[in-house]
């Protein structure tokens, strides 16, 4: 085929590519042509902040996109052009500064749509690429990335390095993620929590208090809906990224560990500043939302080279020197003591402690720990316990088997967020307050009570979120460090979550079948009053539960007229609008007799609950995220940049603005890597 | 029984109260006790600003609360004390300035629970009661108001007049309500009209650039979950109130129209600044929203009586002078034409002309009208068409026999949102130079369409909205306004929906049964890129629509990977997840053999579609309102009082506040009527 006429092929496919690409399943992300650049057209950046780039030209050998040639041409070129400079092209290498990489090869394959992987045909591709690694842009202004492959077809990336102001205007942030929080999550947790007289809320949420509101789109690069990886992604490096991925651009390649990588704010902070850094979450430490402070990875489930990367960084590629976070507290055990779930079996405890970290276990020891000195707390096996079951349902702690060494016994002295956050910002301000200091605290089991249709827990666990905020902000003042902090509270994604009106459980339950069984729900006035502040010395051992902080929580969780609450997509499963006080939810089971990825409604679960027959997929025993933009709350300086409607990045760009991370310098320099002198 | 035992009965009774009482059925919302005040407790109040009072003392004849002794004491009092003021009690006649108003007496009835409406056993109460007519507080500070009844037990009510600065700082308010209307939506409606590039949005929609945001706090004063008439009560009185009451709060008389009134911002804009008033929906124009402007009744469905509202202001109490609206357009034309459905039969079209209208029926007709004078313009019988028949699926708009002159004929020629309020914001403009103007624009179907499930259709009103929103600072732009117009885009109230990935429609079509068919939802990475903004040209007839005013709506609305989207309680319903192309969405049905009241999916509604079982009472047809806090956008003078969370009654006082209309005096005192100098 002569060059003219592959041109030809190459156009007609590019046109009518929207309708074959991009939906179920992709090629590659952000790759809709046969020649992909990461990071991708409309990337934007900080100036100096490290960054790979990786080029790829794709060779379809089979499947609708086949063009009869199933080899990548290996000779393809890439320049950068930066606008107002007369758009002269410079070979990538020359202006980064680097040596020209080399051309590697590998192939993958995908379906182009659900028939296809039904009938399991997957669609090849040949793959040429090459990848420049540890660069960065310093010069403010917009570029033009060109890859130029196949005898002159073009990929053109528009690439913006923000000019942004270099000045330092807060020394520390604390940045709380609520994991899946939606509005609509925090105005349910406020009806349950906070007592209101005709109307008016005698009491509010800490996050009412907030004078910046912003809501943040939480959209993939190459997806709708998100996960937290790359949602966590996109808030620390300010590049979004594609489901799994943590730090990286996802590329085709084979291995999960070289994808082109972006640094990330904990990075930046260290390695400019000398701050410190604390990691909270009441996940196991490895999952997405605090694996994403440090972690490069194409698969968030690689849980134990997460761990190796909180302590050592980045160790198979040279990237920014990364000194370990001061504070690392949450659950996930197991890929802490030696087993088949540590990395290559290793004793994280010890290496930690190796590295000069206390070690502690529980929630007794975090409370005398010695501040001065950097502290790893891991407290569980998997995910922490819930709020709820720690202080409403206690005994559900009980025969998990989730000692923090793996033996086996139960861990029964887990602290909460609060107490993990405060401790941490006793270690941060003891050892930072003149460097500052930068936190990330993630109130993890909100998305995770949300995934398995336990309202309850994850209403637990956002007023634990928002009695946690307030703590801190009370540790803040108290400390004379308010002024200095900028404290954000957001979400990485949502789930389709919402309050439709009351339940009248003893009508429910008195009714005979499920039509009958609906008359319970109360809509519009007859939703009533919320009865959850109320408690209610009729039902029982646990009435009268008033959380001892003196904070705001629910005072009866099991009042005879609850939340008709729900999600709009979801399992099967059967309902039946309470608390379920023999631990967390497990809405949908496989039957025996059915392949083990099919799930079905738990009769266990709500035994005298109405079957809602399910609108996922078959496959999934539980809820999924939503598409809806979340809130950011801000105070402190800086807030204002938080307001309004903008994207998930920008919650990067404006604490990177904040803590004076800009850098702008000559393009192929290198910017100063971590010691030099604060700019606070 | 004497006085000291039937108290400590009383006192029981009121411990034991939250069981028995303000659930599903309420004896009377804001009186938990045998002594009602309304305004009741916690209620707020804008200096001068006229109210009713009504106050009301319980006998129980019956049921749970009964006391032996069913004959209301008539001898009660009611004193009104200033904080500050050596807490000294004044008789409220004195204070207000009033004749002490003479008792009445009345008897309802209620259901305790469920149980008892099953049963139809009614608890009777009869009532003595009476009110304080048009008065006001003009003092700002808080007021303990005391009702003493029944030999010496008390209902106090806090009252709050806030202390609000009376300089003017707005001649104009424009106050968008997009019906129902949720973040969610917004970030639907985003995905589906604007085209993103790598998860950067190339456009994004006009709410995204307003500078402040807020989220208000929705529920009704007596119930969590609101509907549109008291929302709209609390947005433009400052009062929060009861399901189904428009401008006043409830009471348990059973004429509906003695109910205590509150008065509005339309009332006191033009009472005290002579300004205009502009009121605009695409529903039916007796509809909560704009009824709520100037209409005072219990109940919201006398539709006729609203009308002679807009038209006379309240003719059966004293009350302000109300001289009409300058604008007022939409549908319903049901209560004009001389019918059943006109209050007391009359021809609205001839009385409004009489006052001076100029009365037009068609957007061609209105396209050409004198800006110089006021107009009526109704457009259609009952609610408006929907943009997306006007505009992509015409054809539905025949057969419909909307015609607004009652013929039977069809109306071919509606005006959509945005030709009504930029018209309307002519007549004001013109009219209203000088003393300023306020208008109230409502997208009505992004609710309607929530409602029966046909979520197409409602992003395409919540599209237009942006549209008009879009196009009506534009005007304000050219005519030199925007620096003097307050701009509000906010909710009443929400609807739990939202967006959990894409559905692969081919695929779906192509499978049997309702499991396999759900195969075809793809979530997270799977979710894939917006279809919606690609013009597909093998779709068919309608591919490569695009709206012509430029604006951003789908190129295509019928692609083959759609939005799996949702709500999160509903009637039972079948599910196909695509647009409706024959008219909005029809989800369940009645079923012969079944009783009337009942309602089952409709299988000609979406034949191919999964079956999906309710979560409703049967005896709705239809979704319902949700518990969400809803975003206000605000921009132009005064946007700063609009920034975080608060209720919505605070809309009102942060509008009032910015048009200068709290205007504090001495308590008993008159405050001035219209015709007073405008102070802008």
């Amino acid at each position: 085929m002569s060059p003219s006429k592959f041109a030809l092929v190459a156009s007609l496919l590019l046109a009518s590519s929207p309708i074959a690409y991009g939906q179920t399943f992709q090629r590659l992300g952000t790759c809709p042509t046969f020649g992909c650049v990461f990071p991708p057209d409309q990337a934007d950046f900080l100036a100096g902040a490290y960054f790979d780039v990786r080029l790829e030209v794709h060779a379809p050998v089979n499947g609708s996109e086949a063009t009869g040639n199933p080899n990548p041409n290996p000779n393809f070129t890439f320049t950068i052009a930066k606008d107002g400079q007369r758009g002269r092209p410079t070979n990538a290498a020359t202006l980064f500064g680097v040596r020209e990489p080399a051309v590697e090869t590998w192939q993958f394959g995908w379906y182009e749509d659900l028939f296809a992987q039904d009938a399991k045909t997957k669609s090849l591709v040949n793959v040429a690429g090459k990848a420049y690694r540890r660069v960065s842009l310093n010069e403010p202004g917009t570029y033009t990335a060109t890859l130029t492959y196949n005898n002159g077809q073009k990929t053109e990336a528009r690439w913006f390095v923000r000019d942004i102001p270099s000045r330092r205007r807060a020394k520390n942030v604390l940045l709380f993620i609520g994991d899946g929080m939606t509005t609509n999550m925090i105005t349910a947790a406020r009806l349950i929590a906070h007592k209101s007289v005709n109307g008016k809320y005698q009491t509010k949420m800490a996050l009412d208090s907030f004078p910046i509101l912003g809501h943040q789109m939480t959209h993939s690069v190459d997806s709708y809906i998100t996960d937290s990886a790359n949602s966590a992604t996109a808030l620390y490096t300010g590049h979004k990224s594609t489901v799994n991925a943590l730090g990286v651009y996802a590329d085709s390649s084979p291995d999960p560990f070289d994808d082109p990588k972006v640094e990330t704010i904990a990075e930046l902070f260290q390695r400019y500043t000398g701050g410190g850094v604390g990691i909270v979450s009441t996940a196991f430490i490895a999952d997405a939302t605090p694996a994403a402070m440090t972690a490069h990875t194409r698969l968030r489930a690689l849980y134990g080279q997460v761990v190796n990367s909180f302590l050592y960084g980045q160790t198979n590629w040279t990237w920014t020197d990364w000194k370990g976070p001061d504070v690392l507290f949450g659950g996930g055990a197991e890929q802490f003591y030696p087993n088949k779930n540590s990395f290559q079996g290793q004793d994280y405890y010890k290496l930690f402690a190796q590295e000069g970290y206390q070690v502690v276990n529980n929630a007794t020891s975090l409370a005398s720990i010695d501040t001065a000195k950097r502290a790893l707390g891991i407290f569980s096996v998997s995910n922490m316990a819930k709020w709820l079951d720690r202080n409403v349902y206690p005994a559900n702690l009980r025969g998990k088997k989730s000692a923090p060494n793996g033996d086996g016994g139960d861990a029964l002295d887990q602290p909460g967020l609060k107490e993990m956050t405060l401790k941490g910002l006793e270690v941060l301000t003891k050892r930072h307050r003149k460097n500052g200091w930068l936190m990330m605290s993630e109130a993890a089991s909100i998305d995770k009570m949300m995934h398995v249709l336990d309202y309850e827990r994850a209403l637990g666990e956002l007023l634990e979120l928002d009695d946690t905020v307030k703590a801190a902000m009370q540790y803040l003042e108290k400390t004379g460090q308010a002024d200095d902090t900028l404290v954000i509270v957001t979400a990485d994604h949502g789930h389709g979550f919402d309050v439709a009106g009351s339940v009248d459980t003893k009508y429910f339950d008195a009714q005979s079948g499920d039509r009958k069984k609906r008359g319970a729900v109360g809509i519009y006035q007859e939703s009533g009053l919320s009865q959850y502040t109320v408690a209610d010395p009729s039902r029982g051992a646990d009435a009268n539960l008033v959380y001892s902080s003196g904070a705001n929580f629910p005072a009866n969780w099991d009042p005879r007229y609850t939340l008709s609450q729900g999600v709009m997509q979801f399992p099967d499963h059967k309902e039946d609008y309470r608390v379920k006080k023999g631990g967390p939810r497990v809405p949908a089971v496989n039957i025996t007799g059915f392949p083990s990825g099919e799930y079905f409604a738990s009769y266990v679960d709500a035994p005298t609950g109405i079957l809602i027959n399910g609108t996922l997929p078959v496959s999934a025993d539980q809820g999924v995220h939503s598409l809806t933009d979340v809130p950011v709350f801000s105070k402190g300086p800086c807030q204002e940049l938080f307001g309004g409607v903008y994207g998930n990045i920008d919650v990067f760009y404006g604490m990177a603005q904040c803590l004076g991370l800009s850098r702008p310098g000559k393009n192929g320099a290198r910017p100063p890597n971590h010691g030099g002198p604060p700019s606070y």
